[in-house]
């Protein structure tokens, strides 16, 4: 069982179907699998052997999701680099991972340019140019069938630190998660996929395979950009995809959101943190078709091991204390809480989140050490904690926590959040502790205005006094104008955020 | 990953929730898993080693569940047995799996008594009384956990003929289709699941596991009685069932399915024969709630590889010839249609239907040159023609036909049951070729009336006439008043009715 099979049924099921859509651009999927066996007869060509890595730097496009069957039926494993990358961490990576070949878009040319003498293992780099000259001259390869235990790629975690990880990933592991996204999902050939989110990380990857295997549509954007999201979803009557909070917030306040055809989105799935509230209030006004589903994971789980579906999604009553978890654990998903000694924890006692199943990853490339104590007694340690209520509920306090101890109470990030939200100038908000002499922190929030919007300081902790208690009010706010500090993922990074404020 | 884990996942999340109704015994998940553990426990005081078999002769009910657990929670192997077995099929069947324990119910205790003496393996016999006393008297036993490729159990084939095969199903076979289940069906902890075909059968199995991955509810009645269905449908408020066309067609014709309440019908798999579009039509005017969905599978596929979803049983227009198809590959079943040198034939050419996927069997127990046979070259060879059209929809002729071929024209027999079963006094139908000597074959019909109902031969071609071709009207009708004979699954045995013929 392999990846390439869910693409043998897309060809089956739906031949004629349309596979992409990247701007004018259409492809069935017949012709997507005929243009992927070329593109493996081209890999194979530059001299790309079975078990070789080829490596991909490149935005959103209808080349990433070739990428991701060919390389395979080469016999060879994807490694999806992280485009925030600088280009020294590029280079570690690469070397790491003793790329043989490198496939890069126009974007990221002169970046691999600029570094192509200090990589160490790299025979061939396809640009754009070179790659479609190499595919019209291919002959189709006949695939390579992985079993389930290959490994399907080495998916590079973080990389913004040096201790950079390469997480191996097999076929059985993306089936695996697939499967569970169809079954807590369901996506059909009637899905109509917006790649809004990088496809190098696993939060966009988590849907990319199940898509492929229910032979639905693939929609592009370069990048995440809230009007770009927006004008695909009108236009291509997008139903599904993947987002991170910040960017449904970002789709939510930009004006053409009001004026465009959202009705075809029926699903959203989330991750990365929980959704505050507000925003939520205001997607389910905004988009009154669409289904907000949260996911919790990792890349070292392929991703997702646990996800809050849309029913549970209510704002109201005793269940609304849901929505600060990640939900329950998927079908295959074995997930425990423990303490410093692997032992279960009684539920509501915060510990750490393990997990067991086939989705969790064959190791870490090049590391067995870092492998045997992240897999140790058999389980995926995430190093996240949380606890599990009685209904199987995982809350991961290292998200609700962003908890901030001022004067000796605790507050609750998301909790302000939600409030500062709600003012109509507020497009983007992060709330954080900062050091105070007085009261050990001090809830400091930054603020990201809409264009054309003003608000004061005074008028964003007044807005909150109206909202929530005085002692989770922020005591400062730093207004901005331009966009907040974001992840490769499309998350504020608080950590950034948190370091400006000790400069 | 092992069949295990989804207990797990069902006593983590919902422990408090019912797990299993059995007339007026209800357990939940934490009661049943802690059962399993003791009844397994009791598996293991009797003798029971890892790898030994465990067979079980019963009618459904809790206790069948319960053995399904608690048996691989000492590492045995589930033999489930057909209820339909002659005396000594009981015994070869027993003697070539070697089994060490056989459980055994109330109805066939005094069978086994019989038999004892010609067991070979058995060791240990218990009967509803020794195994509660067993079960009280044991320790929960700290189960051993199987791997993915373990064998989970031998499911016995057929059985009327002395090729009884036992098929070898691993754990990760019956996950496998249970997660292609939860991804076209959708279960979950608010799905109550009658178990009402024989639950020893795959196509009951189909849906077993899946069940108790989502946390639902199992209900069971005894063995299929139109009545009692339809009674525990509207007490139980009984959401999900997997039944044949027959057993659906007298439900529809029993007077009760009027008086109560059925409206918490939402999805009845259905499997082993197309349904006759009157029965769906009356079907779907009697349960408007109720989606339709068939499966088409085997037991060395465990079991379900194709299916026609509830929104592909349409009786108008040109997607309405689809209902005689098996519907389409399931999510990671790999399905194609070969002729004899195993090479793929064109869309539309009948050929042998083989399957590859997670889902095919570990072989045939004991049997290692029938196992070379049916999986050559990696693929489970069904032995069923068929065709797939060019949207992937398969058609299995072997069923199909069940063709008369009369006078040089080719009768379908579905076609002539659909307009038998368009008279009203008709409850059971079954058409097949007599042979004739003008004729070759003529058409000729089986019918079961409705209690208190009549209706002459000739009424019934009368009838026939007055829907359907003179040529594929019967020409001979045998009126009965009785059921029609059954398979275990409860599909009429046409081999029945062409061997009375024959005489």
């Amino acid at each position: 069982m392999s990846i390439l099979q869910g693409l043998r049924r897309a060809v089956q099921i739906n031949g004629s179907g349309t596979a992409t859509i990247d701007h004018d651009r259409r492809r069935n999927w017949s012709e997507l699998a005929a243009r992927a066996a070329r593109f493996a007869g081209a890999l194979a060509a530059s001299g790309v052997k079975p078990g070789d890595r080829v490596a991909m730097l490149a935005l959103n496009g209808d080349t990433y999701l070739e990428y991701f069957y060919a390389a395979p039926m080469a016999g060879a494993l994807v490694v999806p680099l992280n485009i925030r990358l600088a280009p020294p961490e590029i280079v570690a990576i690469l070397n790491d991972a003793g790329a043989a070949a490198l496939i890069v878009d126009r974007t990221f040319a002169p970046v691999v340019q600029a570094i192509r003498p200090q990589l160490t293992s790299v025979k061939t780099i396809f640009d754009p140019a070179s790659l479609d000259a190499a595919i019209a001259a291919a002959s189709p390869i006949d695939p390579i069938e992985p079993v389930s235990g290959d490994l399907y790629g080495i998916f590079y975690t973080g990389g913004t630190t040096a201790a950079s990880k390469g997480v191996m990933l097999s076929h059985g592991n993306i089936v695996s998660n697939a499967m569970n996204m169809l079954a807590e999902v369901g996506f059909g050939s009637d899905t109509v996929y917006l790649h809004a989110a990088p496809m190098f990380h696993l939060a966009d990857c988590s849907c990319t395979f199940s898509v492929t295997m229910s032979a639905g549509t693939h929609a592009f954007v370069p990048r995440f950009d809230a009007v770009q999201a927006i004008e695909a979803i009108a236009r291509w009557g997008v139903t599904n995809s993947v987002l991170v909070p910040s960017m449904i917030n970002m789709i939510l306040s930009d004006p053409s959101v009001a004026s465009l055809d959202m009705t075809s989105l029926r699903g959203v799935l989330y991750g990365g943190s929980p959704i505050a509230e507000a925003v939520l209030r205001r997607a389910m006004a905004t988009l009154p078709n669409c289904g907000f589903i949260q996911a919790y994971g990792m890349t070292e789980l392929a991703p997702v091991v646990t996800m809050l579906p849309a029913r549970e999604h209510v704002t109201d009553g005793p269940r609304a204390k849901r929505l600060r978890s990640g939900g329950r654990p998927v079908h295959t998903a074995e997930i425990r809480i423990v303490d410093e000694q692997d032992r279960e924890v009684p539920r509501g006692t915060v510990g750490q989140i393990v997990a067991r199943g086939p989705m969790v990853m064959q190791g870490y490339w090049n590391q067995p050490k870092l492998t045997a104590e992240a897999l140790r007694n058999g389980w995926m340690h995430t190093g996240d904690g949380g606890y599990m209520d009685d209904e199987g509920f995982v809350y991961i306090v290292d998200r609700i926590k962003d908890m901030i101890i001022t004067g000796g109470e605790n507050v609750y990030s998301a909790e302000v959040e939600n409030a500062i939200f709600q003012h109509p100038a507020v497009a983007m908000c992060a709330v954080i502790g900062a050091p105070d002499d007085k009261w050990g922190e001090r809830v400091h929030a930054v603020v990201s205005l809409k264009p054309g919007e003003t608000a004061t300081e005074a008028e964003i902790i007044g807005h909150a006094r109206t909202l929530i208690a005085g002692y989770k009010c922020p005591r400062t706010v730093d207004v901005r104008t331009g966009p907040l500090p974001l992840s490769g993922a499309g998350k504020v990074l608080k950590t950034v955020l948190r370091a400006e404020l000790r400069v």
